[in-house]
C-alpha cells in the first residue's frame, strides 16, 4: 500500500533524527567518565542504521495529503518510533528486558511518565538524560499533533482551536512548517527559562536540565526516586508548578503573544483550567487541615501535586494518599481532566469538559421549555454542533477504552484499584496510579509483562486522543 | 406556587395508598402471633393520617399538564414518599434511627436494595414483608416513569420507546391510565408466576412471595443475610435468573404480546442485552475455571450474579469477589450497564450504550471520509439526532454526578473503593458495592450517617435518570 510506505518513509526520517540524539547520553557519560558511553553510541549507530535502511526501502513512495494518510502517518510515528528506540535502555547500563524498555520508552515519548526503574538516584547520567530527552521530544510531538494534525483530521473537536482556517488541501504543509517552527522556538525558550529557574531554586545543573525538559513536556520523569519530593526548597515546587501550568496551556496563546504580538481572545478553557486548579488545591489543603498534619510547605505541595496531575505531568511532591480521605478520590478524578487543548497535556482536556457541561445545561433548559432554542456555546461563541459532537465522541471513546483496558488488566490478575487507576493514568498520560502496586510512591516494575504491554498500548491510544487509534479498526479505513 | 401544591396533592393520594398497605405487615405479624403487629398498625394510622392532612391542605390546587408540572410531580413523588414512609422501620421491631430507616426505605422504593439491616434471618415477617412490598411498589413506579412520564418529558432519549406517538396535551392522562393498567396486570401476573416457580424450586411460601416481589422489581432485598446463596437448589437460581431477566426487559414488549396480540418489532436493546449477559457469564465462568475452584452450581451462580447486577437487582448467589481476578472489574463495569429502557432496571440502560457505540462508529467513519454522511442508527431505524443527544446527555450527567458523589463520600472519610463503588451502585440502583465495607457480603450499616444521606439522595437521582433532579437546579425552572 503506497500510503503506508510513504508514512513509514516519513517515520524513518523522524526516527533517524531521534536515533542521532542517542549520542547526547553518550557524550554525557563520556563526560562523566562512565565507560557505558560506548553503549549509547552503539545504540545510536544501530538504531540510526536501522531507520536508514527502512528509509531507503521506502524511498520514492508518494501519498496525497488526505485524512487516511494523516491517520496512517500519525499511527506509524507514535507506534514505531517508541517501539524501535529501545536500544539505549536495553544495551545501556539500565539493561532492561524488551518489554520493560518498550514500556519505559513509550511512557517517555507519550509524556506519561510511568516508570519501571527503581534506584534512579544511582543511575548513570546518560540513562537519566535519555529518559528526559524522549519526554521532551514527545512534548513537541504532542504540540504538533494537537495544534495542527488533529484539527486537520477534524478529530475530537480540536478544529475549534485551529491556528488558521485552513481548508484540507496541499497548502497545509507549508503552514504546518511555520506553526511547528514558532511553537518549537517557544518550547525551547520556556525550557531554558525553566532550567534557569530550577537552578536558582537550588537544583544542580544536571537536575535542572532534566527536570526542565520533563516539566515543559508535562512528562514527569524525575532523576530521583522521591521525584520532586527530593528537593528541600519549596521554591523548587513553585517553579515546577508555574512551568507545568504553562505546559498545560494552549501554545497557540504564546504564539499569538510572541510572534503575532496580538492581544489573544479570552479562551474559556484557560479560565476554567485556573479555576479548577485553585479549587482543587484549596479543597486538598482543607482536607489536610482536617488531618491536623500540615505546614507551610504543605501549600506548595498541594498546589504542585494538583497541577502535576491535572497537567498530566505526574511528578509527586509527596505521597498524597496520606493527605486526608478526600485526597485519593480528588486525584483520581483530576487524572481524567487533563490540561488545555493545544498543550502538551493529555487527558480529556478542559474544553471538552466545558462542552459536556454546556450540553447538559442546554438539554436541561430544553426539558423545561421544549419549544425553546438553547444553542450550546463555548464561552460567548456559538459553535457548530458537529464540533461539539466530535468532542463528545472522544470522551465517550475514552470511557469505552477505559472499560476494556480495566477488564483486560483485571483478567491479567491485577486488583480493581490497580486495573482502574492504571488504565486511567495510562490513557490520560499522567503517570502514577493508585493502590499498593502502582501508587504515587511505587513503580510499575512489579506488574506482569502482559499488563505492561496493555498499559503501553493505552498510553499511545491516549496520546492520539483514542480516535486516531480506534479508526484503524474500521473496515472502511482499509477499503 | 399552585403547581407545587397540586403536585403535593397528587403525592398525598399515592402516599395515603402506600400507608394503607402498612397493614399488610401488620396482618402478617398478627398471623405469626408477633405482638409487634400493633406497631405496624400504628405506623399505618400515623402515616395515612399525615398524608390525609396534607391532602386536605392542598385540595383544590389545579395545574395544567406541562413539563414543569411533570418534573415537580415526579420529584415530589420520589422524594416525599420514601422519606415519609419510614414509620414501619422506626416504630416496628427494626427500631431504626431516622437516617437508617430513610436509607432503607429509599433503597426499597428506588429498587436499589442496599441494606443497613443484618441478621435478616431472625427478623419478624412483617418487617421483611414491608421491605419486599416497597420494592414491588417501586417497580411499578419505575415502569410508569420509564414508559410514560419520562418519554412525555423528552428526558434521556426515552421518547424513542414511547408506547404511542402522543403529543403533549391533556389527552395524555387517559392514555397514561390505560398503559399503567395493562402494565400492572402483567407485573402482577409475572410476580405470581415467579412466586409459584420459586415455591416449586423448594422455597417456603413466605420466602417465595417476598423474593418474587423483589425479583420482578429488580430490587434485590432478600429475607436472608446470605441473599440467594441461602437456597441450596440450583433451580432456585435459574428461576431467579429467568424472572430477573424478564424484569430487565421493556414491559412494552409484554403489553404488545399480551394485550395487542401483535408480533413486536425487533428491538436491538433486547438482543444486545441477551448477548451481554451471555458474554459476561461466559467470561466469568472462564475466570473461575482459571481459579480451579468451580462446580456445576458455579454456572448457575455465574449466570445468576451477572443477571442480578446487569438488571440492577443486586441479589448475590455467592461472594463474586472470590471468583478470580476478572470478576471484580467485570461486576464493577456491569454495575453501570442496567437493563433495557422501559423495564424496572436502573443504570445507564442498554439502548444508551448502543447509541454511544453507534455515535462513535459514525464519527470514526466521518474521520476517514469527511464528506460522507453517516447517520446514527438504532438498529435499522434512523433516528432524530435530538433523541440521540438526549440519551448521550443523560450518560454524561451520570458521569458528572458520579464524580461529585465520589468526592463527597471521600470527604466523608470513606476509602476510594467504597466511595466509587458506593456511588455507582446507588446511582445505578444496583445494591451491593465493593470493598471491605459495602462489598457483596457486607451491608451499609457501618457507613457514617452523612454517607447514608448522600447515597440515598444518589439513589433517588439515579432512579429519576439524573436529569429530572438536575433540572431543579436550573434557575429557568423557577422563573
Amino acid at each position: 500500500m503506497e500510503e503506508l510506505r510513504a508514512a513509514i518513509h516519513v517515520t524513518s526520517i523522524v526516527g533517524f533524527g531521534i536515533a542521532v540524539t542517542m549520542l547526547v547520553p553518550a557524550f554525557a557519560n563520556l563526560a562523566a567518565n562512565e565507560p557505558s558511553w560506548t553503549d549509547f553510541a552503539g545504540a545510536a549507530i544501530m538504531t540510526a542504521g536501522g531507520w536508514a535502511m527502512i528509509g531507503i526501502a521506502t524511498a520514492g513512495a508518494r501519498a496525497k495529503v488526505s485524512p487516511r494518510f494523516g491517520i496512517i502517518l500519525v499511527n506509524m510515528l507514535w507506534w514505531l518510533i517508541p517501539l524501535l528506540s529501545v536500544a539505549p535502555l536495553m544495551i545501556g547500563p539500565a539493561k532492561l528486558t524488551y518489554v520493560d524498555a518498550a514500556f519505559e520508552t513509550v511512557s517517555g515519548f507519550t509524556t506519561t511518565g510511568s516508570t519501571v526503574l527503581t534506584g534512579l538516584d544511582s543511575y548513570d547520567p546518560g540513562t537519566l538524560l535519555w529518559r528526559s530527552l524522549i519526554q521532551w521530544f514527545g512534548g513537541t510531538g504532542m504540540l504538533s499533533l494537537g495544534l495542527v494534525i488533529l484539527p486537520f483530521l477534524k478529530i475530537g473537536g480540536l478544529q475549534l482551536f485551529r491556528m488558521e482556517s485552513s481548508d484540507r488541501s496541499e497548502k497545509v504543509l507549508p503552514q504546518f512548517a511555520t506553526i511547528v517552527k514558532s511553537i518549537t522556538v517557544i518550547y525551547v525558550c520556556l525550557t531554558l527559562l525553566c532550567a534557569i529557574a530550577y537552578l536558582l531554586s537550588g537544583m544542580s545543573v544536571f537536575d535542572a536540565i532534566n527536570h526542565a525538559m520533563t516539566t515543559l513536556s508535562t512528562g514527569g520523569y524525575s532523576t530521583h526516586d522521591k521525584s520532586m519530593g527530593f528537593f528541600p526548597n519549596s521554591s523548587t515546587l513553585w517553579v515546577g508548578s508555574f512551568f507545568m501550568l504553562l505546559g498545560g496551556m494552549p501554545f497557540s496563546l504564546f504564539v499569538t503573544l510572541v510572534f503575532l504580538r496580538q492581544k489573544p481572545r479570552i479562551d474559556p478553557q484557560i479560565i476554567w483550567y485556573l479555576v479548577i486548579v485553585a479549587g482543587a488545591a484549596g479543597l486538598l489543603f482543607a482536607s489536610r487541615i482536617g488531618t491536623g498534619v500540615y505546614s507551610l510547605r504543605s501549600i506548595a505541595e498541594d498546589v504542585f501535586d494538583v497541577i502535576s496531575v491535572i497537567t498530566t505531568t505526574g511528578y509527586a511532591a509527596g505521597d498524597y494518599t496520606l493527605w486526608g480521605s478526600l485526597a485519593v478520590p480528588l486525584f483520581f478524578l483530576l487524572t481524567f481532566f487533563g490540561g488545555c487543548a493545544g498543550s502538551t497535556a493529555g487527558g480529556l482536556k478542559i474544553y471538552r469538559l466545558i462542552v459536556l457541561v454546556e450540553m447538559v445545561r442546554s438539554a436541561l433548559r430544553e426539558i423545561v421549555h421544549p419549544n425553546g432554542v438553547f444553542p450550546v456555546r463555548y464561552g460567548k461563541q456559538r459553535v457548530d454542533p458537529a464540533i461539539f459532537r466530535s468532542a463528545l465522541v472522544m470522551s465517550v471513546s475514552f470511557a469505552g477504552v477505559l472499560a476494556i483496558c480495566t477488564l483486560v488488566l483485571g483478567a491479567q490478575g491485577n486488583d480493581l484499584i490497580t486495573s482502574l487507576s492504571g488504565s486511567v493514568t495510562a490513557l490520560a498520560n499522567v503517570g502514577p496510579g493508585l493502590g499498593t502496586e502502582i501508587g504515587p510512591s511505587e513503580t510499575f516494575t512489579t506488574l506482569p509483562d502482559s499488563s505492561k504491554v496493555t498499559l503501553a498500548a493505552a498510553m499511545i491510544a491516549g496520546r492520539l486522543e483514542i480516535m486516531v487509534v480506534l479508526v484503524l479498526f474500521m473496515p472502511l479505513m482499509w477499503r
